[in-house]
């Protein structure tokens, strides 16, 4: 018995299923180009094995603890550790056995996808998870993790990744990514250019940020242009460390193209923690478009993802912290926020800015428009809550007509989960076949199209559109 | 010859069409459970025959009249009251030619689908209505009306209705509640607790209403705390009715946390007449925080139905009142709306809140998000415009990858017409069935587990959710 | 070989394709009813041939070269002129190579669709354009169009046109409409009243372009009497050439209900250049209330097109002017902003809007329910960017549930791609034939009924929406 329908994803019917699957074979194999993420490299630098199947699975997966917690489970009992170190589960078989208990919770959801799929395909499992067979998996999985061929490095190479990036503050000294530079083993890990320490006024730590960065890169960070300055030796720092790219998460895609003396004003207010609520949002903005016009000089691809409206409970941020599953997204607008990076840089062809949103709504109007005529723009995939299979397909029935798939990027998994990395682009690429199955049969699309545009969707695209 | 497929809204191909229906066999006598509607529980207290035809079918339903007229048909002309008392059409059997005659206009709506449903299973009718037909159906169904198997108790339990919630504002006596729990009847029909005229001080009579409930319970509902405390005592009344929830309709999902002082101010200006329109809005929104402060008391399922623009034709509300089919949805936020209450009470697990949107864009963007991580919250089903086959699918298909099932409270008709009921949960089934069986067959869910959903989405997370 | 799919279109499944495929044999032969489109009538009136391949497929398409603009191709490498005059691109072989080397670019869109339906039907083409193929195209569509039979009223007659709108400013002589008027051809060419220039007081020209009216009619423009009037007659001038519809384009939605005195005020501050953005606006939002009541008078049929955020880039406006692909959706709101003049004449039952939207989250939210409602309001077909067969599924999805079907006004083209119009109205006619065609298989209609549904959408809807 396995976990896994062979023909998951695909069209029902019997032409569209058999031409799906035909795509798929075109595409199964494919190295895995992970172009941004959240993995640790830690992870690949040290090789260490995995701690408890909890540990790996459960406890940092916000899918997971969030969905368990919507029904009542605190996460405590799950082991998510509390702002203030207080007690928390740390017996990993007992957050083993409450997430198996739960385990119907997930019906219907990619996360149920995506753990069946490591489970089946990363430990070999051909049994369902439940309260039943909790002991069982947790047994399992804990050998598993003991052995040699499921430490991180080995791991990368059965899942055939290629190239993956990971996600680091400007002010990161790239250790981690410096000792796989230096050792011996050949998996590509990168990193990625990711400045809010130090474009946000409004986070914690701004000012002591901007001052290091200073200290980091020999450049007084107390003058705008030293600024400046500094974001670019960094820039060219994360270069050193294979970076491509740079990412930008404010809640809102607004932009702003200041003069430099305004620009500068409101820096120097920034520094001083003396910006309001809209100055801190209009420096957010231009930094933006300060970065689109660094990337025109070094070439890093620009990620913007908007949208999210973060820690949405007091009382869950103050208990746990950030980033436990209470980021919320919201309406997100485009046309009238991007207008000012538009007007300074936006029909550079030269210049590649790759755009995300929370809020479908503006795949068709908005985001496929804008991408389907500025030479910079380019569609990321769908994002976070998105990141499924009906996510997918709606992207590409909104997006596709208007942008057409070469301004599109490819896949993104995006994740912190390991173990799902193979899970997450297995989905992309099914959902994608059977889309391009669907077009073929209903007379869009050339047959003889199909198999280039299903590599370039799962490889190529990404490759090129993140210069790697 | 029948009315109606017996497939209908069953996926089209093979395989999928075989388990949707095995599934439905499944749910199809399932008892109806109905937590919420607007039938009038003096049909059930009397049981009295329904008038005539038009009476029952034509002139009450605002998704027939408004369809009717808007292609020129008049109100009056299908005997919708006039506000001024002025004279209307009163012959039944002309109102019924009228709307034979414009029957086509229903092809493709939900209502073709309800009142084909009614006429097929209510009144063993088998050609379809058409000018031609509608003097023969108006007989007969004028005679079937006239028999007892089709009084009101007799139809309810026809319909295999196991419950069914009324809905009655803050005052009222539950004088008919009273005369169906002291009968020898053993239908079970309970109340709902619908604070408007006593929580909005822009309904007309607002100060009446709020002295009228400090009559009722001996409370000083001149004072902030006489005034909760009155809410209290109403709803503990309702409760002996047997309540089991509360029900709110505001314009918008604002909320408000407002500290005491701060609200007992409001409270005094609403009462003196005297909030602006923000004000009012406010005071609003903070009573929603209330209500669910009370449902941790006293166990009410909260729920929460905004973003109907009401009487949206100054005109129409002038000649015929209010409900008339000029009630427009408008784009809901919810993300922010909703940061106050939650932030008070949203972590309980043990408080119930159900949302319902008239603004589809909210399912993936808000609604199943939150849904997915507060424990309180739960996903009423589509609702007004969206209690329809495609209103429905996109329901699933945009809220379940993030909200999973379980998160979902089941199907509400929300309907005053009784006819109707079978049917609406009839197509909620089907849809529901459909949707699983896509699901099983494109390797989403297992198909051992999609019988037990298909029992919970159809009567099992119904009765839980509303503590039935 | 064939460039097109014979069954392009339809449901992939063997029930649901066959009726799709009856459906559509109903319909593929009638005649075409474009009531709004923006062909040159200067074509129709002097029946010269269509300059070479590129002139007539490439350089005039804004679908078309903003998509080869998106992927780094100069707008001037493909011959769009520039504003100030200065060298762009004149050999036609030279654009039709460059874009034929990027056709691939096209892959999954309606703009590749409409091509291919010119190329095999207009050209009896039956290769795929590419850089290979690109001489050959080029050679054979300008050996076409030197004849006779591809001359623009040989087009015509051979595309099957019944009748054709324009569209045309207020203060157009309509001299091309009175050659065609004058000749002795039969086909049925007529004029739409845009009164935009004279309207809107932020548009160049404004107080000029109200003066000529006056000039025009013999009224005072100057005055407010003598504007409306003078309105009156440009209308009625229009209606001698044909029209039987105005048409407006705003930013958004908004309309207001003046006083007259205030609309006198503002349309003297208008005139003097004096007006606020906001009272711009608010002007904007007047006329169209007053268009509304002149409807009322002489029976136009008043179409509401909102939504476009104009010239979104300041520099490809500067360089290249208006109309280059640089036209954004946005959110547009309906249900506040019509309110005005729907309060002031919406259930006149003998007034007909039909309203167009950009922001497809209006169709289930907002258009349905007003349109489902108010004898004077009709949907417009999916516009723009959503007249796509994916745009046009949606739109069926959800609209048709509220609004039903005749309360929607069949296709329009709204093109000035020429040889795309048979290729649009086809698109549309299949779309809609799947759509009735899974309407039936679900049970959601009956059959008998799908064949005249399907042969008013293609046609009888436009002929009676638009009183042809």
């Amino acid at each position: 018995m396995a976990l896994l329908d062979e023909d998951r994803l695909f069209p029902i019917e019997g032409r569209a299923r058999d031409l799906a699957r035909a795509l798929y074979a075109e595409v199964r194999d494919l190295p895995i180009v992970s172009p941004h993420g959240h993995t640790d490299p830690r992870w690949y630098a040290l090789d260490e094995p995995f701690p408890d199947p909890a540990q790996l699975i459960v406890t940092p997966d916000h899918y997971v603890f969030r969905m368990l917690f919507s029904q009542g489970v605190p996460l405590e009992a799950l082991g998510v550790p509390r702002a203030d170190g207080g007690p928390t589960e740390t017996d990993g078989r007992a957050i083993w056995r409450l997430f198996a208990s739960h385990y119907h919770l997930f019906r219907g959801t990619p996360s149920r996808l995506w753990l069946d799929h490591s489970f089946q395909h990363v430990f070999g499992i051909d049994r369902v998870l439940s309260a039943e067979t909790a002991d069982w998996y947790y047994d399992h999985i804990a050998d598993c993790l003991a052995r040699p061929e499921f430490r991180p490095r080995a791991l990368f190479e059965r899942f055939n990744i290629e190239v993956i990036s990971t996600t680091e503050p400007a002010t990161d000294e790239l250790r981690w990514h410096g000792m796989i530079r230096d050792s011996n083993w050949g998996g590509r890990v990168i990193t990625a250019y990711r400045p809010d320490g130090v474009v946000d006024p409004e986070m914690a730590g701004f000012a002591e940020n901007v001052a290091l960065m200073g200290e980091q890169t020999g450049f007084d960070t107390a003058t705008w242009d030293g600024y400046l300055d500094a974001h670019r030796a960094r820039r060219a720092y994360f270069k050193e460390f294979g970076a491509t790219s740079s990412d930008h998460g404010h809640a809102t895609a607004r932009t702003e193209d200041l003069a430099p003396t305004e620009a500068a004003a409101l820096f120097g207010k920034a520094l001083r923690g003396a910006c309001s609520a809209e100055e801190a949002d209009a420096f957010r903005g231009h930094m933006l478009t300060e970065m689109a016009r660094m990337s025109l000089e070094d070439g890093l691809v620009l990620q913007i993802h908007p949208g999210s409206r973060r820690n949405h409970s007091d009382a869950m941020l103050a208990m746990f912290g950030r980033d436990k599953g209470f980021d919320i997204p919201g309406r997100t607008d485009y046309v009238a926020a991007l207008r000012p990076l538009l007007n300074a840089v936006g029909t550079r062809a030269d210049l590649s800015v790759i755009l995300f949103t929370l809020d479908e709504t503006s795949y068709s109007r908005e985001l496929a428009p804008l991408a389907g005529v500025y030479p910079c723009l380019k569609l990321g995939p769908p994002w976070w809550f998105h990141d499924s299979a009906e996510g997918m397909r709606r992207f590409r029935e909104m997006a596709t007509e208007t942008a057409g798939f070469y301004n599109t990027v490819g896949f993104n998994d995006d994740t912190r989960a390991f173990c799902s990395i193979p899970a997450r682009h297995d989905v992309a690429r099914r959902v994608d076949c059977a889309y391009l199955s669907t077009l073929v049969l209903s007379g869009r699309l050339d047959e003889e199209d199909a198999p280039e545009l299903a590599r370039d969707l799962a490889h190529g695209l990404a490759k090129k559109a993140y210069k790697l």
